[in-house]
This record gives C-alpha cells, sequence and structure tokens, in this order.
C-alpha cells in the first residue's frame, strides 16, 4: 500500500465533537479521486488530540466509506501503554496500517525511541509506517537509528519530513540516498511536506504522504504522475505555481490550519472546524487563501 | 500560596500503573520540610501522561498527606474541553491552584493560547499558575501575552524559565524587571529552571518552582532563605556547587530523568520508575548522578 499518494485528510470538530458529516464527504472525496491510499488521523487528521473511542469510530467511518482502499491509522501517543492499545484498537476496527511518531512531552531520546518501536513492532500484525516530523515532536532520527528501526518486524515504510531535493547537492536527495542504503528494500521510503512531495517523489521517494492531498487528491495525483514520468517539469511548474500556498503553509506552522480553513471555504466543514484551542486562518491569511483557491484550479 | 518554595515531585510509576506507595513517601518528605507548597503533577510529575482518573488519584492522594500545604496540579492537554475537565476534577479532589502550560503537538499562535487562558480562567474558583515552558511546550510567552493573559480572572502566579539572572545586563534580570511592570502586583512571578534558581530568588522572584526541591526540599529551602537574605553569597555558593548536576538536567533535556534516576537510587522509588518509553540514566550519566549524591549533601 505504500505507493503513490497517501492522502492526509482532517478530522473535522463541530463544537468539540467530532464531525462526522463532514469526514465523511472528505473521505468520499479521496475515494472518488481513487487515492493509493488514506491515512485517517495523521497530523492534520489531530490523532494525539482524540480518545481512544474517538480513534475507533474515525477509523470505523473511514474504512467503511474507503472500502478496498487502504486506510493507515495514527496511533502516536506519550505513553507507549497506551500507543499499544491504540494499536489494538485501530486494527479491530479495520486499518491495513499503522502510522506512529515518537510524540513525546518531554522530548524522547534515541534508545527512548528504538524502545517504543521495539515494543510496538513486536505486537502489532499490520504494517507500520515510522513517522518523523520533528516540527511536532522534537525528534530528529539519524541515519544510525533509523537502521536499527528499519530493521525491526512489521516496518512497511518510513515518513522522512520534507527537505529540497532539487539538485544533486540538496540534502534531500543527499539523505534519500543515503537512507536507500540503510534502510532495507521492503520498507518504502515517503516523502511528506508538501512543498517538497514533487520533487521528492521524481527523486525517487516510493510515496508521497500529502496534507495538500487529503482535500485536493487529484492534483497531487497529477503531480506524481508527472514527477515519476521522464519529463517531470509539470510537476515541478504546478509546485511553484503553489508557492503561495507552500508559504501560508510555513507562516501557520504546518498545514493543519490552512486545510482546515480551506475545508470550511469549500464547504465540506463548518466554518471552524478545530477543537479549542486551535483555530483556523484568520484576517488576512485567510483572504489570501481565498485567492488562492479562486486562482489555482486544486481538485 | 506563591512563596517560597514550591516543590514538584515525580509521579513515580512501577510496571506502567502509578505507584502510590513511592508517591505517598515523596510527598510525606515534602510535608516534614514544611515546603510552602507542592505541585503535584507538574512536568516532573508527568501530568499529560495522565489519565484523568489517575490525575484525580494522585490530587487527592497528595491532598490526603499534605494537609494544610497547599496542592497546586497539572491540567494541561491539548484539548480545551480536556483541561476544562482536568480543571474540575482537580478542584474537587482538593487542589488549592491550578497549573497550565499551552501543551501542544501543533505548536500554538499566540491567539490560541490567549484563548486557552480566557476560557480556562473564566471557569475556575482557585488560582490558576500560567507556566512557560518552552522545552516541553515550543511555545514563549512574549511581554505583550503576558500584559493580556495576567488581567484575565483567577491568574495568581507566572512560572517563568530560568534564564541567567546574575549582573545587571543578564537576560533574566532585564526579563523579570520587565515583567514587573507588566504584570499586575497580585501576580506572583516564580522561576523555574533550578540552576537559575537562587539567583533568581535573589533577583526578586516571588516563587522558586523546583523540581530538584521535589526531592531535595531542604537543600532549596535553606537556598531560598539565603538568597533572599542580605548575603546571598551561600545561595550562590551551593548553585555553583551544584554545577554537575545542572550539567545532567542539561544532558537529559531537563531534570525529570535525573530525578526519577535519583528516587531510585534513594530507595524512594522501583529502580525504574518512568511510565514506557522515558527511560532513567543509564551507564556513564547514573554514575555521575550516584557520585553527585555521595558528595554532596542534598536533603
Amino acid at each position: 500500500m505504500f505507493t503513490g499518494l497517501c492522502a492526509f485528510p482532517l478530522t473535522p470538530f463541530h463544537h468539540e465533537k467530532i464531525d462526522f458529516h463532514a469526514f465523511e464527504k472528505l473521505i468520499g472525496n479521496l475515494k472518488q479521486a481513487n487515492v493509493e491510499s488514506i491515512c485517517a488521523m495523521g497530523s492534520t487528521g489531530l490523532y494525539p488530540y482524540l480518545s481512544r473511542d474517538e480513534l475507533v469510530k474515525v477509523t470505523e467511518s473511514s474504512v467503511g466509506i474507503a472500502g478496498d482502499t487502504p486506510v493507515m491509522v495514527g496511533i502516536g501517543s506519550l505513553r507507549t501503554y497506551d500507543v499499544l492499545k491504540n494499536a489494538e484498537a485501530a486494527q479491530q476496527a479495520g486499518a491495513k496500517a499503522l502510522l506512529l511518531a515518537p510524540v513525546s512531552y518531554h522530548p524522547l531520546h534515541d534508545a527512548e525511541v528504538f524502545g517504543l518501536y521495539e515494543k510496538v513492532t513486536a505486537e502489532i500484525s499490520i504494517p507500520l509506517c515510522i513517522y518523523e516530523n520533528p516540527g511536532v515532536t522534537q525528534f530528529s532520527f539519524s541515519d544510525e537509528l533509523y537502521r536499527q528501526v528499519t530493521q525491526l518486524p512489521n516496518v512497511g515504510a518510513i515518513k522522512i519530513p520534507g527537505m529540497p531535493f532539487g539538485d544533486n547537492n540538496a540534502n534531500g536527495k543527499i539523505r534519500l540516498s543515503s537512507l536507500r542504503n540503510i534502510v532495507p528494500e521492503h520498507v518504502a521510503i515517503g516523502v511528506s511536506g508538501d512543498k517538497f512531495g514533487a520533487l521528492g517523489m521524481h527523486a525517487g521517494c516510493d510515496l508521497w504522504l500529502s496534507v495538500l492531498g487529503g482535500l485536493f487528491p487529484n492534483t497531487v495525483r497529477t503531480m506524481i504522475a508527472s514527477s515519476q514520468s521522464t519529463s517531470p517539469q509539470a510537476a515541478i511548474a504546478q509546485s511553484e505555481r503553489l508557492t503561495p500556498l507552500w508559504d501560508l503553509f510555513a507562516r501557520n506552522k504546518g498545514g493543519m490550519r490552512v486545510m482546515a480553513t480551506a475545508a470550511a471555504i469549500l464547504g465540506y466543514t463548518e466554518a471552524n472546524c478545530l477543537p479549542h484551542p486551535l483555530q483556523p486562518l484568520q484576517g488576512e491569511d485567510k483572504q489570501k487563501l481565498e485567492a488562492i483557491l479562486t486562482q489555482l484550479s486544486l481538485d
């Protein structure tokens, strides 16, 4: 399942409760676009904000609508005890893969992160995607740690943060080449950070784990197809056209608030679809997003 | 209650469950030392790792043993909804104050943090301590935000991170003087970051919120008394004597793992008193800590 587009939709809220009606519309849109897989409850899907009961309900809702499109579920939590409970619940609810970041309050040491993956991979029966996102976990994987954790059983993929993949000296290209030598062949390498997705796929990443694709799957699928062709110029040009959007992502500490606002503008969700204290874009940033959605034909 | 030493004990674990027997010994030690207040479930007390049921039980246990020593309780959580539930539960269980950091997975914006404190302070009936700890929350308070949040009702104190308070040009001294002009007089300013505690108290902080004091309350109380006297040299010298300990704190991303290991060495807790994936000190760091505990007479 770790190829092409793995789409990361929102988990929309309304008055502090999950808005399943809106969520089902979001999943239906992804199903219709024939995405390769869906990650319900990635970072944009707010997995650490959900109770286990909510995690089960969102998993069941996703799997019900996604049908034969495989659904991955984020299971990260501060205590390994809860990660294991989440893993069990997600598997029972029909998840086909699990996404696990080294979630922390007290930032973790390498040995603690290895211990987490060791315990979890020993207990699961579906593939795990190891998820590096230092912006939310304050943890970066060394090459040596990647070597260790990808040798554990049931590891199917790693999700690396976005990095410049452009030319031969770009750090993303160097990192990807280094990881290819370290990571076993059966473990897919996925790119995240949508700004870097098109070039990451062209540089040889196996899949694009995409927040943008959680709302605009056709746009990302088209870019992936072009990225993987012998003439990736169209994908690179499209990614450059989206620069105003990447700038909004950067100014808003990632894509989550931007996509939540876009989903509301497009009528998928209520005007404010985030749980407090999180807030959608306001003022100038919201106006910029409205202009972007009007000018660029995202779908 | 926001004067002198506010002691931050561990919440010790054994086999992934709270070890109430060990916890009661830790609280008993603080009670015996006549600390001015106890913060059960600060960062070192692992508040974000606990379920609401655990928060209630730890609060009840603390209050039962602390008697007339006031107990503050950490209520932070990712969703405001849960923070409010925690606040209600902690108040009902006998807490005399609440500690609230802007806990995040997606790092927060200023407006979101203000919104959090606005909602929470409107619903509580005991004082709140606003807790800045960028090392765990990835959020720093601007002076303007401090001005806004300390005007909210029920705010009793702010807990600022440790900074050099040594001479007139040190940034801690400048910040403290700036905050004194911004923060209403009834709001206490507390120093954390034990390395900076002695000089922070000498520079005029109202209280020292101390991880070291959660295990060694007499040591910290003696330093506070000297810091606030006309001849603070003894406190400054004692803080300098503790440099090997501050170095261990820095190498281990804060004092939590160091104090958990010290508590085990001293027989308060089981050898590993942290919930997985957190780990106590190992190898060389553990040996260094054993040497420190032997050489320095902490109590």
